[in-house]
């Protein structure tokens, strides 16, 4: 067995994995010997062209089969491979953003043997993640914060007094449109430390870039400006000392302006005193090799700016869909075909879908509808509005700050927006919420998509905490379907004119439960919880699609001839309080389910509701624990966490007979 | 009475306000006539120069004798009124950024006559509200939103066909380094909206403004740069015509390249396709009159480059310490001497001052202590540290997203980063705490200072639910100071070495309680809290600097013979549940109180305990209720929301004897 590079102290048993997980997947001849960027040292420059097409095959291999994010992958295998040949890493630190393009890191950084566990409940992260490698300094998964990061390495070092330590931050267009990358640069401009930003641009985020400085970014790379104007610029001034002492006084005058204006100003990057190299090709690693050993001897603050082709190196994501192949599931590597799962009957759709199709319905008879995406056009379905509707759907760039507040500008015009941002995402605009929506009272409708476990792109994107840090707002409805009817409900209801509050809707990554789910619109009453099934012993109350775990439990229970009454609330806030007093009424013993977290969340209020009312019940809080849950199937975190059908089981049986009860 | 221009449904009375506050300032003439901007468009262009200088007195006189913040306001005063002259509001749409500078759109929108009353309780607000006038076109306070607000309105008239009306943002240089304005302009250059954004360029935030694009501002404002190039390329261009065929070949050849790249790339806005115009003298009211009307005719998005002066017209504020005349208190205007309270013995420090003379003196015994503050070193008192320390404490300009993912690169790298963030602005790091310091379990230090109500500043920097959205996170240490030497000994236990785990520390604006608080450092056990007081017939359990009111109730119980218990139970999370599982066995009435949210706060954790311990008691939680609390003194808001000493009094009355209750 190889050694593996881990950090000391490290509990993750990669042994483990091998037993489990089979490797299918044959490294090339060179890729084979890669065990550490050590290894990859020690080959001639000149076998790095092989080395790449062997680590683009891998990726490929390793993808068709297993799944996993693709394009933005095989963009940078030539940067990855020149960049652990020139840097000395782990020593020197590289930070990737968003982490989507890490994939060749992974692999050379010893991780080659158990790539195929990737994204896998127990394997690896498909993401960079520090308690994964020491390769991986820092964790994304979310965008725009790798300036920030690499500027706080780097600031450590001048602190530390370390000189010959690189940091680096690869940084795509889509992500530098994040509000946090200008803060970072804003900030290294003036700061004076070895600080290297990699501008991996690929004109692409998940969906295709928007917004000005996409256009910009393509500007300066295309002929007809900046370098162009620079050589243009030069020739004249020389030719034109050709010309005599008139025209060589003219030269003189504003020489100087014009090669400072060219150098400090006329580049954005420049502007904010980052010295900019590039545009280069980002797919011939022998010239960003000689690049990234030039770059490495200029001290300060400086970016490189590299074109590259997302889905680079495999014709079908070359010259397909790059959303498509952004991560396109399992396909036939020589047919470029994906592969369809085939159902032998109906399947529910997924809630994402349900939004998408739902919002273009309500939009047809409400004017008013607008639809806001920051960049997440595909992942929340908003591209069926934006088709339909171009002029009432917008995408506004990975964005979640501005998102919000626009639509709060919105609001205040009479228009009715649905903000859709993926629940974890939605922390990154939490003060916008709370600051420009909340505090006024607008009645601004956000839509939380993928609220409660993400599934294999693991704790960065599960949307844990968004019951707890809504509930707690003033002038906020907290509300979650259990089904694709109950979405189309809700989202129907918050189309309908009202006096302020924000509408926040919630629902999880995937499938609802419904085939036919084009149910006709019916106003839900706000703050009204609805009883699914009466009962004796024990109440469930849920909330949300987890709902349903809980009508499975009680099917159960009632075969086994115990009597479990469940409530699906829907809203987490306003709670139905006559309800509760019904149910509290009644019932001495509670379990509420959440896929949120217990501290502050659905359970808790249910909590404050007793409390406040002065009754007395045992209640027990089922959700997503104190911690960091790691990535896995939906079903497979639920087990962990103990809110899956079986645990809810487990929890009501040791309550009403604690004897029987498995801990 | 004048009618006042207030929305209809408005539940502010005004008249009530006058019988109040008595107005001691008398107008200036051509003011005095000004209840709206109708009146002031019956001005002659002539007269503006006069009434800005009323304008300018009628402010200084207000803030001299009430206190407000003033520079901000007197800067822009010949924009102010430029704007009100030229644009027809409020049908178009003015939206001030963070809102420091709206006093004299304040005064001319009908509220001059109430002006004193500017910032206290029940009088009108110190910011631009949407409850308080319909002028008042977005509430701010916290900053760089005005860029997303004012695109969402210009979209929303694009979309409902609305051509001819005026959409204004008004941001500051400081404001502009927020990310959230970055992303607004990315958005607004490719918007095709009309939308006017004027940049008030003073070089300043409340502390001098940092970073590269305060630089770039300078430069593309001073002579040898944008301005004077593009002069002196265009005067070439003209004297080369006359050198011949070969020198006319090269200037047509280049003109174009030029030309495009001078005017869309040598500005970084109009590298965002924003067309930028500037900079002018923002105190030239005249020419501002003449600009606006001019831009009024330019559709599409558009940037105005104005250069002010904080304080303009105001000798010691315009000459003195700009961050001193940001919000000086009251002061004799004549002198220009800032009245100091005089107390006749010694009072206790600010909270703030115990931070940061504590944090200097940590950070010479520990020289890994790094101090950090997104534009706040003066309110933070990271000033003092920046003072002595300055390589070891640093401001990161308006960017708390930065700030908190640069402490966390820090930390990756072995340094202790005290990150010092009012409690309402880490709302706008929400996601960077989650995703770059908790998920990585990375030991940064978070200072919250504003914790609880902030006082005259109103909703938008009370500090009310950071003990909610921060409990429920993992890896997350949430503690607060009862007085001077908790803080001390918390700062002291946060820069021990620990192995993970993120340590907040709230405390709130204003003094503590001891006069002698250099007390010698001791380290506090992580989720340990102490007895305060023994007692038996009820415990109060607080958190934080509010506790010491339960000091002064239970001592004004047992002088009637009521032995109340008082535990200051310090942190939040971890919970002390040794000394709970304790409280829990003896008391069956229990009253938690915090100057937080009682929604998911300390309360709601305090709940979760009894629940998963089962154990029964009677609750009762005091906190800030579920609604927007607006501005006032502290105590004047804890007794608004009934945890001011005799709402805890009544509370307690009410558990213990309930017939002798008032409700």
């Amino acid at each position: 067995m190889r050694p593996i590079h881990w950090k000391s102290g490290e509990t993750i048993n990669f042994i483990g994995y091998l037993k489990v997980f089979k490797m299918l997947i044959t490294p090339g001849k060179l890729l084979a010997q890669i065990n550490s960027p050590a290894d990859l040292k020690k080959l001639d420059q000149a076998q790095l062209v092989q080395l790449c097409e062997e680590l683009r095959h891998f990726i490929i291999d390793n993808v068709s089969v297993y799944g996993g994010h693709f394009g933005a992958s095989l963009g940078v295998v030539e940067l990855t491979v020149a960049l652990h040949y020139v840097l000395n890493t782990p020593y020197d630190q590289l930070v990737w953003d968003v982490g989507h393009q890490a994939y060749g890191h992974k692999i050379l950084t010893g991780r080659r043997d158990v790539f195929h566990s990737n994204r896998v409940y127990q394997g690896i992260s498909g993401f960079p993640k520090r308690k994964e490698s020491e390769y991986d300094t820092f964790g994304v998964g979310h965008s725009s914060t790798s300036v920030s990061a690499a500027l706080g390495m780097a600031f450590a070092s001048k602190n530390l007094g370390i000189q010959d330590k690189q940091h680096v931050a690869v940084i795509g267009d889509g992500a530098l449109t994040g509000g946090m990358a200008f803060e970072g640069l804003n900030h290294a401009g003036v700061s004076d430390t070895n600080l290297l930003i990699i501008l991996n641009d690929n004109c692409m985020s998940i969906d295709p870039n928007v917004g000005a400085l996409k256009d910009y970014l393509t500007d300066i790379t295309t002929s007809k400006t900046y370098n162009r104007l620079k050589d243009d610029v030069w020739n004249l001034l020389g030719k034109l000392s050709s010309f005599g002492k008139s025209a060589q006084e003219i030269v003189s005058k504003i020489e100087n302006g014009i090669k400072s204006t060219l150098l400090s100003q006329s580049n954005l990057f420049e502007s904010l005193h980052l010295r900019y190299f590039g545009p280069v090709d980002g797919h011939d690693v022998d010239h960003l090799v000689a690049v990234l050993n030039d770059l490495k001897k200029i001290k300060g603050p400086k970016i490189l700016h590299c074109i590259t082709t997302k889905g680079k190196g495999y014709a079908p994501a070359e010259k397909g869909n790059a959303t498509t192949w952004h991560s396109p599931g399992t396909f036939d590597k020589i047919t470029g075909e994906i592969h369809k799962k085939v159902y032998d009957k109906p399947q529910p759709p997924k809630y994402q879908d349900v939004f998408g199709h739902t919002l273009v319905e309500l939009a047809k008879t409400n004017n008013k509808i607008i639809g806001i995406t920051p960049a997440m056009p595909s992942g929340s379905s908003m591209n069926i509005m934006m088709k339909e509707m171009p002029d009432r759907a917008i995408d506004v760039g990975i964005a979640e700050q501005h998102a919000v507040t626009f639509s709060a500008g919105l609001a205040t015009q009479g228009l009715v927006p649905f903000c859709n941002i993926y629940s974890s995402f939605m922390q990154r605009a939490y003060d916008q919420v709370i600051h420009d929506v909340c505090i006024q009272n607008l009645p601004v409708n956000f839509c939380l998509d993928r609220a409660g476990f993400a599934g294999s792109d693991g704790p960065t994107h599960h949307g844990a905490y968004d019951l707890a840090y809504f509930r707690c707002l003033p002038n906020m409805i907290v509300a979650a379907p259990m089904n694709e009817q109950e979405l189309r409900n809700l989202m129907f209801t918050a189309q309908l004119p009202r006096n302020g509050n924000a509408f926040s809707i919630r629902y999880p990554r995937g499938q609802g439960v419904m085939t036919n789910w084009k149910t006709p619109f019916e106003k839900i009453e706000i703050g009204k919880g609805r009883k699914i099934k009466d009962g004796e012993e024990l109440a469930i109350l849920t909330i949300g699609h987890i709902g349903n775990y809980a009508v499975d439990v009680c099917a159960k229970f009632a075969k086994q001839g115990m009597d479990i009454a469940h409530y699906d609330m829907r809203f987490v806030k306003p709670l139905d309080e006559k309800l509760l007093h019904q149910i509290f009424s009644k019932f001495k013993k509670i379990v509420t389910v959440e896929d949120g977290c217990v501290q502050g969340g659905f359970g808790s209020a249910v909590l404050e509701f007793m409390a406040d009312h002065n009754y007395r019940a045992e209640i027990k809080r089922l959700g997503i624990p104190d911690g960091v849950i790691e990535h896995g199937e939906q079903i497979e975190l639920h087990k962990e966490c103990g809110f899956d059908p079986d645990g809810i089981a487990r929890a009501i049986i040791s309550m009403l007979e604690p004897s029987k009860a498995i801990v």
